[in-house]
């Protein structure tokens, strides 16, 4: 693959879908030189990104990037020409990192033994492209993850995909640089999967069907924040649903608000909408989808393409796709001529459907990267974060919803000196106790 | 204006959007030969249409139609050449039956003193067309819309507007053919207006704004049918609802379910949307619009664009209009340099900004308008149905929910005998009194 | 039986349960002198009941009335003695009504033919009673009820089960006098029906049974009014709810809010409660009974208590019933050793185990029972009402809603004159057609 | 004060309401000889403690009891004569916990100076109770809280309160004995708190005053667990919803769910319902309450009495208490002789009003309760647990649910091996980190 690099006028360099797209779409960031890829190969705004592009900073993303050029610009991203790459890496699901860390684990194993990574000793076809650009850079530069890892102060992070990660390297020791996990602010994890789900699901389902929700049989595997989110959606908009779940708190939870909970296998010929919400793999397998009602949607707004069995579906003998519009697709199976209309590729369908969460979800997201990054790059030199993953304190969890109440018209209540006294909470917080659950 | 009539292949008349999409969108419908026009200048999905016109039937239809081009459409529908016109009219906001009642009017008006229409008569800019219109056909055929009339076995209408109209011309006399009012059918008017609406409100808003609902102060003016759909949908997405209400009965409703009830005046620079629902004008006027708090949302559901003082805001001096994408348009006022959002300039957002209702929901209404059709053209000779307004039959209308049960997974119950007896109803319905309000 | 009539220090006669419990409970009601009685044997608030019998009118009433007593009370109510019978009838039920119709039947056919009522002629236990009480009257007076019926002015009756008689004694040509419909006031069906048991069905359930109702399956038999406040209270408070329905399309309106309709026979042994609102009889059978759950709920708050078989329940062989606490038994079945739980003796059980509806709901029934009141009085001469059943005009079921408003701190907003010419109404109302559905 | 223990026939000791009604609530408990007091002046259901006391176990607790027979009960509770105290306390709120930690505090202040507690120190009307008992104990016997203290293997708590109360004598050094936190367990916190009082609030509301709550302006203080179900139960009711909050993250939280967040200030004399539940003191002062409207109801569900500003108001110059029934109070302002209705005498509204939660949630916290006893008592040699506060284990908190599944017809699904390793969680769990927050 050869993609070649563009330029701006000014010299910047990028790629993306259409740079002529950039008025519209122009949003007013006035940022440090910064380079930016996408975390996902459909969740580019092609305008946002043009408007960047031209305006703000290098950037390297553009809708419908196959798995080959979505590495590519991962790799571009972090390659800083003679500055050796960034100083800070603001993460959404955790690729860069992980390209960091299998890079200087490549060249450290080739500097040790003279091994260069073999592509072809993984099945993972995602894996594969990984190990490729890591050899083919290693020939280029055997340091230059070392160099890049050696400048980094640090990572914020926002999924649970990455974080979980994070502390996978943190346990083993593998973790080479500080890392803030924001996914799991109070600000983060309830709002961008559980409000930014309620509103994305419906969202991408309307855009991507137009189904009427009213009347429907909803399935959704997994009652976490992202499945609370969508199975309220649903349920307000006037599905029936169900819950599957292994857990059984929250599965409790889901009988609390009215929600039956069932295996898959009991409800697979039943139901017209499923959504995998698991952060797990193998949810919806391709016996699953033979089963279904003509018709039935299946998609995922949990996290990879595996939740759903994409390649059973795919490989599945005489099975036929017909592309309904971009991200949906009409699979056919031979037996019965009957068919099921799968979303976004497997992938996630509030991203390939719609545009994802609301900005004020983005917000709260992103004041939380932000304040994180601040919070890095304070204490670079102090020593006071090592190789391992912190959570963002309290108060500044609460800085951010504070941040936010303003726009929605709330006015809180202040404590008085003896009710914070009497509660034991300084009068301007935190007021939880770390454990709480909101 | 001039705008030329395409043909097909096979010689059918057409004029939509782009032909070549008739691939997608293709619709399995089978039709005798029959013309389509749009009932609303937004409305068309080109797709469909293009699909229509290749395949099955002559169509005039195209999203984004001037005014001008939108009469020009509806008087090709009508137009049959030496077939005279239509025997039956399938109509939806009476567009169609105005266009022949004012045909006929000016053509007996013509004839008894030989007046011709004058557009310059009325300061309505629509009226002006229509008036143009029939002046010109005036010329080439004088008796063309009384020819029309009298193939012409009747028409069914479905919509609140459409309704009115036949109503009033009943009481004045003017009706010139039967009537069959489906808009009240509760399969219609339950479906179309409170369900529908619920669905495709947060579809429009989403689609044009990708606003977050939850947490934003909303206000819904009106609470019929179409309010109350609307209300739901944003109060069940999280807002906040007030709602206007001049119908103390309508008014007792929304309290009932924990919205508030205030007049616009209260509220206007507290919300973040405005939806209108009433059926009536002003509701919304530019000197509201002014008082909104910086990117309002202002949107109409309810029917004509003189919910909102459209005009009004066009009008006001210094106004700016940024088109953001096709209809959504932020219009900066000039002393504040604030704007307001206003979507599909102030006509029906669900079809200008989504793609309407969903198709289940479409569903109900046209097995009303076939259910209707069929009947019309039965008693064509009957002399069952005079020149009136008739609501279909109640035991119709429980046909047309019960042919959607199935698809929905239900059961019905049967009544026994004694069960019917007792409450003095067939064992197979109707079952409820004319007065019935579901 | 022999109940004896008790007076008040001032003369007026009573039979309440404790004359003592007046000041607790004393409403500021000042009153003509009327006489009440009971329209269920449930339904009485004793401390109610002795405050007016104490203060202000001639009370016959009791929580816990056999039938024996209930009959007594209703006939003590219409013996105005000298005065010959009551002016005017509110009737809730219509038991008075039926009372008067039946005497004057009975009266009419003993002059002509010398028969007396034979109560063994009925297997109906209550309409033993009644035909008792006629014959036992018929003895003393037997013009009394033709009397009676000369002097009524008319009744005006608020429930679908008296209204119902009504008409089909108005279509027989039975009726005796004018009747004014308050029942079908949107104030008072959608209130008392919807609004009122969505209040008043958890009500009843927690304080008969403290059962969590968050987690259970419950049945609602019907989808009226009723059963739409009662299934919105159950899923509200977190229960997954399946309807049963005879008619499609209040089944459809359920699909739409998410509940799943089957029928009875697919679910009972599935849920936890059921309850029956259809105004039919023989919703819940024994044999439904036997395949239940342990301790599943079943209780009606629909109309009669032949909603449910008790009799059947009665009468099954070895079934043993458990007493838990008034208006809350145990059934249990010998074969199974399990036991249901009925409440209020299958009975309105929101009457029987709570207060019955809130007094807002109240308010708003009598306040159209006391409007049709004066309208009747102010007529009775003018023969404006026939023997027939009437409804409230609309513009007074509006002016029952806008005198609720204030309370709930509503403004309405008010039509300007160009709005109601637009929409073709006045001003001040009335604002919807007669078929509007609200 | 000088209440008599009284004895069954079987010897054991007991004081509670009425022993005759032990067949009326007979709980089918089976125990190892224990003694229970109330946690509550208003809390027992008389009926069930006099089935515990007749058959099972030493009972001291009554509904209504004064604050002085509140103590001397729990005092007697914690008497096991010869055998010198219990070994394991289930305590809920903490008050057996506090009253063995300030009589052991007062124990060894006298035996180091001779100083003997003096009532009189305090102005805290209670406390001045618990050192009367404390006084009174110390004269008959000097070393009985230490006795105490060194039988006792633990406690386990169950109670926000009482938990906070632990964990600050845990920091000071001062706890005795180890506790193990229930309260915090999710099967403890989301349901006791959340889903319990969404349950119970309605409850308590409708008992005490039969009011409608659909279109009533409601007022919830605090937006934790107990507010959060308390503003779900009203909003679904159909009131408006207005949450006061200090704490911005659960201010967001109301915003989300549509719910207007404000000071109480500002909208003291707009509402119709006012709930504390914040578990802070001060929050409904008789300054607010002076502003309310006629009629306004004011509760508190969170924790002391001292939610609601009660001595103010009782103290305020000229008020009229009228009581309406138990546990439902009228106060009357001298100065507008309008009146607020104030329940449970602001004491726990759930517990005064109503039967507190219903069996389902409280089934949740009791077996968390017995999992913790079970595991205090087999770990009393092995030194696990020190004198500090633990939480229990997620893999119990996990076991509590899954308890309670099959009661409400759920079926979880299984992890397969490779999906467990996927996610890095055992098969049969736990399923969470730590910090999940459900």
């Amino acid at each position: 693959m050869a993609l070649s690099v563009e330029k701006t006028s000014s010299g910047r360099e990028y790629k993306v879908k259409d740079l002529s797209q950039a008025d519209f779409g122009r949003l007013e960031i006035e940022l440090a030189e910064v380079r930016w890829c996408s975390c996902n190969i459909f969740s580019t705004q092609d305008h946002a990104a043009a408007a960047i592009a031209r305006d703000s900073a290098a950037v390297f993303a553009w809708k419908g990037e196959t798995l080959e050029e979505y590495w590519w610009c991962t790799e571009r991203c972090l390659d800083w020409g003679e500055a050796g790459g960034p100083d800070l890496i603001v993460d959404d699901g955790g690729d860069a990192t992980l390209l960091i860390h299998e890079g200087v684990k490549a060249e450290e194993d080739y500097e040790k033994t003279g091994k260069i990574p073999d592509p072809e000793s993984t099945d993972n076809a995602e894996f594969k492209i990984v190990l490729t650009i890591i050899r083919d850079g290693l020939k280029a530069d055997p340091k230059k993850y070392r160099k890049m890892k050696e400048r980094l102060v640090g990572v914020s992070e926002e999924t649970t995909t990455g974080v979980k990660r994070l502390y996978q390297m943190q346990e083993t020791g593998a973790l080479l640089f500080p890392a803030i996990n924001v996914n799991d602010s109070v600000t983060k994890s309830k709002f961008d999967n559980l409000y930014g789900c309620r509103h994305s699901l419906p969202d991408g389902l309307m855009r991507a069907t137009d189904v009427m929700i009213a009347g429907k049989v909803a399935v959704v595997c997994g009652y976490g924040d992202v499945g609370k989110g969508c199975a309220a959606a649903l349920k307000q908009a006037g599905a029936r649903v169900i819950v599957t779940e292994i857990d059984p708190i929250c599965a409790l939870q889901a009988l609390m608000e009215g929600l039956q909970v069932l295996p898959l296998e009991d409800v697979v010929s039943e139901a017209d909408i499923f959504v995998t919400t698991t952060g797990n793999k193998d949810i919806i397998m391709v016996d699953h989808m033979r089963k279904m009602k003509n018709n039935a949607i299946v998609c995922n707004i949990g996290h990879f393409d595996n939740e759903i069995d994409m390649l059973g579906l795919e490989t599945y003998p005489g099975v036929k796709r017909i592309t309904i519009k971009p991200q949906t697709d009409r699979w056919v199976f031979p037996e019965t001529n009957t068919g099921i209309i799968v979303l976004a590729e497997g992938r996630l369908m509030n991203l390939g459907c719609a545009t994802g969460h609301p900005s004020f979800v983005m917000s709260c997201s992103f004041t939380n990267q932000v304040i994180a990054q601040l919070e890095l790059w304070k204490e670079k030199s102090s020593g006071k974060y090592e190789k391992k993953v912190y959570v963002l304190p309290k108060h500044l969890d609460e800085k951010v919803a504070a941040l936010h109440l303003g726009k929605l018209g709330a006015k809180l209540t202040k404590l008085t000196k003896s009710q914070a006294d009497y509660i034991s909470v300084p009068i301007e917080g935190p007021y939880k106790p770390a454990h709480y659950r909101y």
